[in-house]
């Protein structure tokens, strides 16, 4: 086995869950992911914590039998709920042998599906949680890369000093924290406004997402306004969303087109009411993520990046007092920043270009 | 896909485990057997239920390394227990990459562990469930076969007219039911008594394990006396027991012995008290499973066979005001009835040389 798996499986152990003697912890993994499954059972024994390992979120393939067969009325199951409610801690593995394995879903049935299991996904967020990336072949392969190069790739973004991304992230979640009204733009495309009064900027190194290397917090609800054209493409249900431009007036989309895949964007953000609001503004501020990868977990870091989710927020990132928004999706949509781009706080450019105000060479 | 698994998986779903709308379904399964598990969830979306897939039972590779890592003191996980107790169902898939996986587990590690979470498998057997085979490469190798031939081996003992086989083995349940002592002699190796009086013979037709063909009894626990030579092989713990043999007083196995892996058939009958006694007699009556292939769910079945286990009776198989055998193991061996052999009821032979008493070419 290569010993990157077992510093990854400790990392995420010892550092991410930070998991104890006792710990009931559910693994939701895809078996080409076994070997990481394996060392993540040596470092949970370590600790005394008690794995059971799960194919739900993973077992992709399963889930498209059992949609395409099913005659539409879903409901919660119990027994995952029960599960969810009893553990303290979840890992999701990231690791596809098709990443292309749900594309065949009818856009209805899955969303009806996603609605009626919201609570199971509310249930896990409330707990100590991991999600983290195994470089299995496939998602190489979306990556346009060697499965030896997505490797080399994964364990640099995942094996870092975590107590250093700490403390320099601190620097920009301090400010964000301290501001109301955060302003973004980018070209002649983007140019949108929100407030984030009251609500907590959280640094992200590497806890409940592995890599991490973000400072995220949730816009106000209503604030939103503006337009974002999201130059990234989005990979969902299993196909590549590009070109997303959304038009938000009083928080809600209002308008909003594709130049690929625009049926798969209006499936997300017909979900509910909350998926036409924004959950989420990302900064992503890992240089180490040096390509993008159609892979959410790393994209959103990349340095000179900024990502606005429309759906569900985090509950951590919403202040008392605050509405959070709810809906039963999550999706990330990125920008970049690298040039002709500045983010404002409070009306001071805080970044130009992708430079940080406390970075050499920043150029207010 | 082979058409007859899709077959196979409308008979677990819609025959062994009866699966209603609503019901919640765990699947325990190995990923080797992933073309069954899709089928499984066709055939459970079509009536309604709720699958959940685990890799816990046939997590073979991740328990290894959590029992050679972990300091011993095991504890029953909460969220294990919280699932099998939300779940209705419970569908149990043979199939291995390795079957020899665990060979170099600890035994006492092992033992220590099965017998803190003996309340799981209490809490699986008060459920619906069913045990079946896919035949995985692996398996067909432990039974010393081609991988095609021992698909159509497992095809044709499980793809049976059920109907068919409840009926003619009804006809020794009855005679079964009736009888107070069982009395089973092979060759000069084996004679050995029991009592059955007030414990219900069932008839095994292919629900709690698929393929069926059995019939079964607890016996009363301090009633078995005698000798037995099990003269067919015991595959436990990845490894081969041959020749075990047990001699019985009051019940308890007072002695015992092998040919090959004597120290596994210590570990199993020094696991607690019960362990030394025997939880089920079972006659196997399925002519269809035409060879041994070190698969107890098939070899135990056979025609021309009784198995006895030592450990855990069933709790259907024990009559009201009896004792119920308790035990973290339940270990079934088997001897081979088809030369020079007979079993008695009451002292009235019903089955000489494999021929049973409602048979044609009885010879009483």
């Amino acid at each position: 086995m290569d010993p990157r798996i077992r510093e990854h499986a400790e990392v995420v152990v010892n550092h991410s869950i930070g998991a104890e003697a006792g710990d009931d912890v559910v693994i939701d993994a895809h078996p080409v992911a076994d070997d990481f499954v394996v060392a993540l059972h040596e470092s949970l024994a370590d600790v005394g914590a008690n794995p059971l390992v799960v194919r739900q979120r993973t077992g992709k393939r399963f889930r498209r039998a059992y949609l395409r067969n099913h005659g539409g009325e879903f409901e919660l199951p119990d027994h995952e709920l029960a599960l969810f409610e009893a553990m303290d801690c979840y890992v999701a593995v990231r690791a596809d042998a098709n990443v292309s394995e749900e594309s065949d879903i009818d856009g209805d049935v899955q969303t009806a599906y996603d609605r009626v299991r919201q609570p199971l996904l509310e249930e896990r967020l409330g707990k100590t949680w991991c999600l983290t990336q195994y470089p299995a072949a496939a998602n190489a392969q979306l990556a346009e890369t060697s499965t030896e190069a997505y490797e080399n790739f994964v364990y640099d973004a995942v094996l870092k000093d975590w107590d250093a991304v700490r403390e320099h992230q601190a620097q920009l979640a301090t400010l964000l924290d301290d501001a109301d009204e955060v302003r973004i733009v980018s070209g002649e495309t983007t140019d949108v406004t929100m407030s984030v009064a009251g609500n907590p900027a959280l640094n992200d190194y590497g806890e409940a997402n592995l890599p991490g290397g973000e400072v995220f917090t949730a816009p106000v609800a209503d604030s939103v306004e503006g337009e974002v054209l999201f130059d990234k493409p989005v990979y969902q249900r299993g196909r590549e969303i590009t070109g997303a431009r959304l038009v938000f007036e009083d928080g809600e989309a209002i308008e909003w087109s594709a130049e690929k895949n625009e049926a798969v964007l209006d499936d997300i953000l017909t979900t509910d009411e909350g998926a036409r609001r924004l959950g989420e503004l990302g900064i992503g501020m890992n240089r180490d993520i040096d390509r993008f990868t159609y892979n959410m977990l790393f994209d959103e870091k990349m340095g000179d990046t900024v990502h606005l989710a429309v759906g569900r927020a985090y509950a951590d990132t919403v202040g008392e007092g605050n509405e959070r928004n709810d809906s039963a999706v999550h999706v990330d949509m990125i920008v970049d920043m690298s040039e002709d781009s500045f983010i404002e706080l409070d009306g001071e450019v805080v970044q130009r270009d992708g430079t940080f105000r406390f970075e050499d060479g920043f150029d207010g």
